[in-house]
């Protein structure tokens, strides 16, 4: 998208996104101006999505600005921020975009809308290759209070809000490789996956409680691993306690192996929702608050000195067989 | 670059690049934390380049990572910003980018020392595709004294730092179109193309002074023109008054058609140089700390109500036919 298309999506598509935004010049200037609140700093995240890659070649371009969104969105709420402006760069492809402009920017829009965001700016070129999106996200965080992955201690419980392995399920239904009788739990599923919304209401509750945290887009075990590598801890997680949907059960349920099966929900990735460490003295109030904010939070663990993640199913140990089939 | 590959990359390569900055947490962790000092806002601009698009394919990976930085530099420069954090979002080609990365790294480690620039974060993927760098930089300005596009008023001079088609040369000779005899500038136009050092001393100058600014990214009259539509206003620029380096003078003494060759210069793009409006009663001084700076600013044109740039050289009206081949 070259020359005048170039200019004519930016002012036409683009521009009326950054309304909220005056220091976003209308996407006219080579930038914005930007500015925290007093007593605030930005968080900063950026992720790069790529078709083909990170969202399936032939992705309805409404999910793919959705979903790239809420990719930033989860990020910044693990940092206990609340998301604001953002930055959007995109590679077209040069053959075959125009039917997908304004589908995605359609998706966009409605996303920014859900979680409160402006843009600010970016840039957008074409080339012969993938459709390629990259969001730089900002959140406001109270000065010197953000949980980041490090800062866990040993004797901090370690929570995971609402449900996990929806999004596994949503992208297995969507290669064909599982099936839902039931039409509520299929689009439950399929929300999940393509339409993620991470729950951000716990940016500030994060941030008054949490000593870490991290949002589940590895899978969970791998990013529970990120939290004990980066503040030196271990833990031990029993696949019997991972909290599940009305749709992760009934597929469970139908699985031969169901330690095999718990641990693909627990590795699958993009659930988009936020493991915390708390210390044991705030579980309480911080599982009250959530709970206040509508949203659900499942104790697993306790964080112990030492290093490594060990995993069992009902207190057994996993084979050895299963787990090596994972990288977490 | 997927797996152990990526987190190696970014451990052994790219972390060290941070260490300016502690709120970037060695690249750990999803995001960063960022503030402006107090009194101060941020201002951001992002640029992605793709090879065989924005720089030539099979270029040389240490020019690239510069001139990807030097891009952004160049935006900040023009709103009067000091150049400060930045991140750094890769797509490598699935194929052949080994043997790029160390030399890549050394050119950004270079640039970001020239332009006492850190790295904070971003993202690294790959794809079947071509590699794709985007930059987001944060600078820092004193709040309420931007320059931008839309500030200039009637009556304002409009001035361009040191030396204009440089950088077109340096393309020409890159493609076999150009050649000096003269060692010394063929080294000149080849260091403007393929790492050009903005002159980042003009930032806080043009914060002082300027009424608009724009950095010369699209050709000198292209970004004139930008700032003419923005602030809906209008002015003459005569060919003659170019400010050449040496090396632009021998190529034009070259030339059959002296008009058609400045035309090419004033159109040709990546000078990285400024253009600043400034009121008449500033002019003086704009100039004198310009100087003081070490860097040469030359008068171009008065700027006037109405709308269009009208271009002679030497006082005549262009050929139409000349003009007709540019798109500014």
């Amino acid at each position: 998208m070259a020359g005048e298309g170039e200019f004519d999506f930016i002012a036409r598509r683009l521009a009326p996104l950054t309304s909220d935004h005056p220091g976003a010049y209308g996407l006219k200037d080579d930038g914005a101006i930007l500015a925290p609140p007093d007593g605030c700093a930005f968080a900063v995240t950026s992720d790069t999505l790529v078709e083909g890659v990170h969202f399936p070649t032939g992705e309805d371009p409404f999910r793919a600005g959705w979903k790239a969104l809420a990719a930033n969105v989860s990020d910044l709420t693990a940092m206990g921020a609340t998301p604001g402006p953002y930055l959007l760069n995109i590679v077209w492809p040069k053959a075959g975009f125009a039917g997908r402009v304004d589908r995605f920017v359609d998706g966009l829009a409605q996303a920014q809308k859900a979680f409160a965001m402006t843009l600010v700016g970016g840039d957008t070129t074409s080339a012969d290759g993938p459709w390629t999106l990259s969001i730089t996200a900002f959140g406001v965080v109270k000065a010197g209070r953000t949980p980041h992955r490090g800062g866990a201690k040993p004797g901090d419980f370690l929570l995971v809000s609402n449900r996990i392995g929806d999004a596994y399920l949503g992208l297995q239904q969507h290669l064909g490789r599982a099936i839902f009788s039931d039409s509520s739990l299929s689009q439950h599923v399929d929300q999940k996956f393509a339409a993620p919304t991470p729950p951000v209401v716990l940016a500030s509750i994060l941030q008054d409680y949490a000593s870490a945290a991290i949002d589940v887009s590895d899978g969970l075990l791998g990013d529970i691993n990120h939290i004990l590598q980066a503040s030196g801890l271990s833990t031990h997680i029993d696949l019997g306690d991972l909290p599940l949907s009305e749709a992760g059960r009934d597929w469970v349920a139908r699985q031969d192996n169901e330690p095999a099966a718990r641990l693909a929900l627990a590795t699958g990735g993009d659930d988009y929702e936020i493991v915390a460490c708390v210390p044991q003295e705030s579980v309480a109030q911080f599982s009250a608050a959530c709970a206040q904010a509508g949203q659900g939070v499942t104790v697993l663990a306790r964080l112990e000195p030492g290093t490594g993640l060990r995993v069992t199913f009902r207190g057994k140990a996993m084979d050895a067989d299963i787990l090596g089939f994972t990288h977490f």
